[in-house]
């Protein structure tokens, strides 16, 4: 069970857990690079000028300064030039992809996993230091449609891989909810997007409230948007509903095109894990077309485990345009979930599978001989410090959990024991083999 | 070869440089954890006053503060409680040891691969933000010596596996140094080890100098001094070499018998790598015993690539003490240099080993399958995003250094072309594979 951590906030592992998260991050990894995306990391800190490019950054930003300097630090806050750690890997992408244009073959396909941090209040799925794994790609000039079909498949899978409860990816198209609006005579598109957001905390009603009182809506106006945000479906049929709703809007009709391209597909090679909900806003203002959030059935109340969408106009240099689609998971926040309740546990919390134990203490150059010969073959070994009585080296590995002990006796005969079954057999070092389930630690998930 | 960064001192890679840096990440890692040390991570941030525990940092320090806050930085970073980034592993390890001391499994064996911040002036080899990777066995009470020796061999064999020039482990002991200052009547041994700190800085004749003038050492006293830094063996030849300086001190013969035991074992395991290095002092106050450092042999401005050492006082709770010794790479001192010298490059800057084209928009969904049958045999694959003519999407491939494309007829035949050479052949997607050389992007060194 995960402890608290000692600066709230700021979770730590211990290595059996940090063993779950390492094999969250190595699955992601490996179907990343499976689907052709390239590592890259950018630096912890951007300039607040950088982040501020956007607009007003509705996370909260950690200033650095140096300890030892004598500066004022709130005059050094109003200086653009300020370094700040980034709060996410998406604008920090977008200024690397600008500097190195030109060294980048485009359509550009990178994965991107580092830690952020944003300074918020702590609580149950959020930290302020915490992993998140992005996968984004960006264009120069025209970025196709097809990828964002692309990216939906490529996140179900990196999902459907982890060792997590079933999850329903979420997708909405922002041109699809726009036209609709505009279509219904609401002008503030982006101001009825941020009501229909908190649909999910406060209810229906409060949110017919606010896009009467807040955006002049009519009883009937706000009942079109709310019957649009309550559309959901697996398949393409939403298309129908929201057609059956009667209203015709040139943006609305691509935005329904390009919603049931991601759809169709994904009910083809994604069957029940995607669903269109045309509920989903995206509070970031980045966002164009389509957008995607993601929530663990059963763990609703945790949040979004992963989100994201199309965003056509968040880097530029000059007259150029770099438009992208990505999506983002939260590791800490998916990590923390496994390791609270037990979802997937490590074998064993060392990577060791063999302890060479010693006969005596002048037979340490020899045993680091045997270590060798089966680390050469992918073995994970230790060689006991001193030569304590066998009883007490073997309670060693039993302590640390490895699975087995190796002896050398005086005339160079190996044996090996297992010590759980106490099974204990002649062996050569360069050809014994532990079982493959004792090779490497293994993540086991919890039965459901 | 490596750009400058945008931001003087933190360095960002691209992708091809990135698979470099990958590589000396995955095989660091594969050695550590062969040798049974376990992955463990700190939060980025440590409390001041955590960071100032051991007394005046020598480091210039990152502190933060939530850049919507009102407060005068100034006021808070008197406050202990005030947050900062890193400036080491050993430091919050010892940290996390001291809180996790229930949970953990001792000696306890971790590897820790981090970025840490320092806010000094950027220089060659000096970065604002780099990589550490380090190594640490901590025991519970008493820590053999044995372990002092076990660091060194495994840093030399994680050293060997990576893409650098030959290297040199230079070991020296604490106690043999202070116990030899001692012995000749230098009583501020620490004072001492400062000024010989600076001997590859400031030469033999200025040390000589510190030592009368700050020291009051005598010229027979700077001389004894001089002469024991000037001992350099590879084998344990030093032993008799100190002692025919004719200085007597029981820590000299503790140090020397250890130091001693560190050489024997290298010079057997590792000929040639480890030497005995009389000079080596490091900075830190921590050491109490064992300290390393290595240089590149040819690269020696570049300054230690690892360096650590036997801390017998850096942790503890109440009377519970926690010695450890230890060693860090400097992963982007390494990369850095590797980079800019083409010491080593990736073979291709993108995962995909094979780019699934399409002779019309609709066969997508079939090229995905393709493109799946291939993955699940670990072979990377895209798919082309657009049905554009097949001359366009290969040089699409070409571009991107994807060395294979995959066609598939209207009749459902199959073909694979090497771009390269341009040969093509019929090929089923469940059996095909790259050759072996194609599978993944490969780090080549450059010949000497």
């Amino acid at each position: 069970m995960a402890r608290n951590a000692s600066l709230s906030g700021f979770p730590e592992w211990l290595p059996s857990e940090r063993l779950v998260e390492l094999h969250v991050l190595d699955t992601l990894r490996r179907t990343f690079e499976l689907h052709g995306f390239s590592s890259m990391e950018t630096r912890a800190v951007e300039t607040v000028g950088q982040l501020l490019r956007k607009g007003e950054i509705d996370k909260e930003v950690y200033a650095l300064s140096r300890l030892q300097d004598e500066d004022n630090g709130a005059a050094a806050k109003a200086d653009p030039n300020q370094l700040a750690l980034h709060f996410d890997l998406t604008v920090p992408f977008a200024r690397y992809v600008v500097e190195n244009a030109g060294y980048l073959a485009f359509p550009f396909r990178r994965y991107q996993i580092q830690k952020v941090w944003r300074g918020e209040r702590p609580q149950e799925g959020r930290a302020r230091e915490f992993t998140q794994a992005d996968i984004d790609v960006v264009a120069d000039g025209e970025l196709p449609f097809r990828y964002d079909v692309e990216l939906a498949l490529v996140i179900v899978e990196a999902l459907s891989a982890l060792p997590i409860p079933a999850f329903k990816l979420r997708v909405n198209n922002r041109k699809l909810a726009e036209g609709f609006y505009r279509g219904i005579g609401l002008e503030d598109t982006a101001g009825v997007l941020r009501s229909i957001d908190k649909l999910e905390k406060i209810g229906t009603d409060a949110v017919a409230g606010l896009l009467k009182s807040e955006l002049g809506a009519t009883d009937e106006q706000a009942a079109a948007a709310l019957a649009l945000a309550s559309i959901r479906t697996e398949d393409t049929s939403f298309v129908a509903q929201v057609r059956a709703l009667g209203v015709t809007d040139e943006l609305l009709e691509e935005g329904l095109g390009e919603l049931e391209q991601v759809i169709a597909a994904a009910s083809l090679r994604a069957p029940g894990s995607v669903v269109a909900d045309l509920s989903i806003a995206r509070g970031l203002d980045y966002y164009t077309g389509t957008v995607y959030e993601t929530v663990l059935v059963g763990h609703e109340a945790l949040g979004s485990i992963c989100s994201g969408g199309r965003y056509d106009a968040l880097a530029s240099k000059g007259s150029r345009k770099f438009p992208g689609v990505g999506l983002s998971i939260g590791v800490t926040r998916l990590v923390s979930r496994i390791l609270s309740q037990e979802l997937a546990t490590a074998s064993r919390s060392v990577p060791t599978a063999v302890l060479v134990t010693l006969a005596n203490d002048d037979s340490w150059i020899q045993a680091q001989d045997v270590a060798a010969a089966l680390r050469s073959r992918g073995i994970s070994a230790e060689v006991a410090a001193k030569a304590d009585k066998f009883g007490k080296q073997i309670k060693y590995a039993d302590r640390r959990g490895i699975p087995f002990v190796w002896f050398t006796d005086e005339d160079g005969a190996h044996q090996v024991k297992d010590i759980r079954s106490g099974e204990q057999v002649a062996a050569d070092p360069a050809v014994w083999m532990p079982p493959s389930a004792d090779l490497h630690p293994t993540i086991t998930v919890a039965p459901n």
